[in-house]
């Protein structure tokens, strides 16, 4: 048998979805599961799906033996104990100046440590964010890889080819830089995925609570919002998810979801690194709350009983298509705040100055946000007083008003942190360090 | 000379101040620092004010060496590597059952790694969070000793003494727990702290900005809040700040200082932990991210030169006895849901059930709440269209928002989370956990 080009570890829907694409694309590609009947089942669906060049192994010798040199082995499984497992299976049978690219979600530190302990052994390492969900997988992801920059132009044809293809654009999928970079900035992007979702959920809850619109309209709201500047993967599943019927009962099988998010850490983990980077990021932030108190279900409900009652004011009636139309602006303004977080999060992490301090002050954004201020302020506060809460969008807002105010009352933050903790101050006026004795001051008590 | 009670290593102001109390509570002390120069200085206050017994050692042989056994020193020192110097310094001369107590506010895992070095070298350990200030520790600090008990039964004498004297509650202090508990709690108190102090600018930003409150009107109104319910530290404080004229030209010193509010670590601990154990803690949260805000000061003058002009609507004339009392009203509803975050990290960290869910719930807090709430909707819709950001206040209010809901739209993100990535979802109305092929479905693709 000839070699193949490339090998495949880990063979979950992920897994086989990019195996297959990479088949597809005219890259002959080997690939190994612990669990062997999935290997099999790899190779029957590479058979229907076109008689795909997908050769299956059930050992991780042979499976090893029958890529060509160097190898390159993509890993899916995972983060954490299972990829340390696979390098550890895989790595026995590899040979100097082979390769191991990890697809998961994981943390970078941990990809920049396996790529050092690689590296002692004469292997490569890459950490290489893989977008887009299992649909993604198969069709066309996209991909952040990270780590040696030799190892990528080992993978460089097959990735380009792989990736998603975006019209004007190109491939979906660049050399992000070295170390757990992709990791990184796979990391962050699905922070601000967690923010997309978050706000798209605000949006309809508006939508339904406010405008009391049916999910019949909202399959057509969505649908309509997909034409326009919102187009994206994530509306335009919103919009099929308001169309699917229940097939257990009446209605809409979205009514019938639980109102409980899960989640998989990488929005944790952006809230801690921002945190730690010293980057605002409300948006993110408030859209992993709002995972965390969704899970919180028996307890709302308990305080729905407390906090029941006509205590909210819900205005004059709301005209449908204007509510419409300033969400959706709403949800834009929201968003290109959202994105703003995200990239200074990227940006102070590889000390990046491309020359824009942010996404905010982008003349195109800039006169965006402007253009969409008034529906913004108007859906924010039209859900408070419907004590409907609007947590991403309103924090989206807040950063917006602060970041775009030359003078925030963050002064009298200072002044008592130094009245309490002789923390010191600068001036407005004059350079320098300061420390006021507040209290005596403020008590006439004379310093001598 | 009589051997003393216990030992102080560390003698900036708080050093020297929580020195001070404990020698005029009844307590002769031992004082060390590296610089000696301190010590001298302490010994000359201790005569100055009131010939209190504090004394001062130039090596820490003889320091050490001047304390009764069991021995304690207590240090108060930078957090990090200062404090590890310290130990060393130290445990070199401390014997078998002597005990050191870090006053510092130090990253809890440290001291639980501190302590466990300490006991392989028969010595005790404890970290104890300070709260108060230079003040408070010279007067009445609050502490919150965890670590070892037995080491905590040593200095119980002493505490009680030295902390804070409440009417009706008695000394502010408590043996917290095990390990690094006090750190832990002192890292939260610190968090909410950060909540108040933003909260406070909030509403000192909107009596201001949407107001025009002069700063004499705001020492007014800050006066008269403390003598109700907001009456605080942080609020005394706050009043005391207007009242300071500038002695280095016109007007009143809080207009000169400017915007940028540092920050030690402590608040951003909170955020990060918070992530941890999937708490959320939004009004924190913006109170760190206006912290990194307030840091931007050249980029927020560039954007306030973009996003300048006739954008917000500043609405009809405000009534400012009414925006007084709605301003406070906001302020302590807001501040009641920062503390609930708090308590909820504390309470999810050391697995504490105390027989109540939030304390939102809480039968006083939630009447508290509810006779507020329409005063916090009609405060934050007025910053908002008055383009004034109070990301504390509407993070506060989106919190509680969320979670009196008994239906989030959380649904639509777990229904999006199993489109794109088959992460299943719950129902409302069976048990099970359930996966829909939603793409295939929207698209009337086949299964066969």
């Amino acid at each position: 048998m000839a070699l193949t080009r490339i090998g495949l570890a880990g063979l979950a829907v992920m897994g086989q979805n990019l195996a297959l694409n990479i088949a597809e694309k005219g890259f002959p590609i080997s690939v190994y599961n612990r669990t062997t009947s999935k290997v099999d089942e790899t190779v029957q669906r590479a058979k229907a799906e076109g008689n795909l060049p997908v050769y299956g192994f059930h050992d991780p010798a042979s499976f090893v033996k029958s890529i060509q040199k160097p190898r390159v082995v993509i890993m899916l499984v995972k983060a954490g104990a299972p990829v340390d497992q696979t390098i550890a299976t895989l790595a026995a049978h590899l040979e100097q100046g082979d390769c191991i690219i990890d697809g998961g979600n994981e943390w970078y530190e941990n990809t920049e440590r396996r790529e050092k302990a690689m590296e002692e052994r004469g292997l490569l390492y890459l950490g290489m964010g893989v977008s887009g969900g299992e649909e993604g997988a198969r069709n066309g992801p996209s991909l952040m890889p990270g780590g040696s920059f030799e190892a990528y132009k080992y993978v460089e044809d097959i990735v380009l080819k792989v990736a998603a293809q975006v019209p004007d654009s190109g491939p979906c999928v660049t050399y992000i830089g070295k170390g757990g970079s992709g990791n990184f900035v796979k990391m962050v992007h699905n922070g601000i995925e967690y923010g997309d979702m978050q706000l798209i959920s605000e949006a309809y809850d508006v939508l339904k609570s406010v405008g009391k619109l049916t999910n019949s309209e909202l399959h057509q709201v969505f649908s309509e919002w997909n034409k326009g500047e919102l187009l994206s993967f994530l509306i335009e599943i919103t919009a099929d998810i308001f169309g699917i019927k229940d097939e257990h009962g009446d209605g809409y099988l979205v009514d019938k979801v639980l109102d409980k998010t899960g989640m998989k850490g990488t929005g944790k983990w952006t809230v801690q690194q921002a945190a730690e980077l010293s980057v605002a990021a409300p948006t993110i932030e408030a859209s992993l709350d709002s995972r965390f108190l969704s899970g919180l279900k028996d307890e709302r409900v308990e305080a729905s009983k407390i906090f029941q009652g006509d205590y909210y004011s819900t205005g004059s009636p709301v005209d449908k298509a204007q509510l419409v139309e300033d969400v959706r602006q709403a949800l834009y303004a929201s968003k290109i705040c959202s994105y703003a977080q995200g990239m200074n999060i990227i940006k102070k992490a590889y000390d990046r100055n491309p020359g824009l301090a942010s996404l905010l002050v982008d003349p195109e954004f800039a006169q965006e946000i402007m253009d969409r201020q008034a529906a913004w302020r108007r859906v924010v506060c039209l859900a408070i007083n419907n004590g409907v809460s609007t947590p991403g969008m309103s924090a989206s807002l807040a950063y917006f008003d602060s970041y775009r105010r030359d003078r925030l009352p963050a002064n009298l933050v200072q002044a008592q942190r130094d009245y309490f903790g002789a923390h010191t101050y600068e001036r407005v006026d004059m350079p320098g360090s300061f420390h006021t004795e507040w209290f005596k001051i403020a008590r006439n008590i004379s310093n001598n």
